[in-house]
């Protein structure tokens, strides 16, 4: 253990072998701020109903998976309608942001933050590539094929997807002697 | 033009055709804040030299392409060396905040900053995918086969890509029609 940790096996709110930040960052001065942009309108009003990925989210049947965007930023959607596949970036202020180690439920080891996927994070920012299924630039709504945040989740920027730099189909999690 | 904008034309720095926001992020009060978790160390010193995207600069023999996280996050590192590549966020703290519809110095016409990959964006995160080469733990740095983004650029997060969620192929950015 360095002295920056502090075990928090005793907190009823962490898991087993979890690990906290000595200093809460949702507590420290910001290095710098993001505004937020619009939101996103989904089918999942409690966490415990939320799909835990996107591809979780595709295989039911939720209904809408929109993003909104702010009037004044609206602009901002021109020539994304060519775009087949767009990177959606959120900000999950629900979670805690001080677990530096994590034990996942369905983990048989704890685990580090930056080695997962998991919405408590020190910077607590989504990212979720979906599918461009209709853009109204009016509207500023953005319909995607699926989307695995709560209803109402802030979004803090919108991205062009591109295979030629973003796309890694042969890239593993499970790297052999690992 | 909506009350929100203003155009800009005259504005020295910016282009023929760009729009900036009416009111600067930058000097908006936060919806929320981040904080630094580690800087980038690459051999891009300047703005005029740095690789606009990864594949430039994987083109490029440029030498360090390093993520280094500051000492009291490395624990969030933890099984992170079971990953192939890595989502790098960084904070592109150098860019106005303020260009919601942008001219590409080579593309023919403006376009909305959601519809391309500036780093001048109303929240400037910049999204990277690279290989992970090695990771030292102890040291906090993950070595990289490339970057594109400037030395000592601020690093907001690090997740492991999964190709089951992250990667399409077959996405496209000019679709047919539009």
């Amino acid at each position: 253990m360095t002295p920056f940790l502090h075990k928090t096996d005793g907190d009823a709110s962490m898991r087993e072998g979890e690990v906290a930040l000595a200093s809460d960052p949702a507590d420290l001065p910001g290095d710098a701020h993001v505004i937020f942009i619009g939101h996103v309108h989904s089918p999942w009003t409690n966490r415990d109903d939320c799909p835990k990925n996107m591809n979780r989210a595709r295989e039911r049947d939720g209904g809408d998976a929109l993003v909104e965007i702010d009037t004044e930023f609206r602009p901002g959607l021109a020539g994304l309608e060519a775009a087949s596949h767009v990177i959606i970036l959120t900000w999950l202020n629900l979670t805690p942001r001080n677990l530096i180690v994590q034990k996942p439920r369905h983990a048989p080891h704890p685990k580090g933050v930056f080695s997962i996927r998991s919405p408590a994070r020190p910077n607590p920012v989504g990212l979720h590539i979906a599918r461009l299924v209709a853009l109204n630039h009016a509207a500023g709504r953005l319909t995607l094929d699926a989307i695995d945040v709560l209803d109402g989740t802030p979004v803090i920027d919108v991205k062009p997807y591109y295979a030629s730099i973003d796309s890694f189909p042969d890239a593993v999690t499970e790297r052999h002697g690992k």
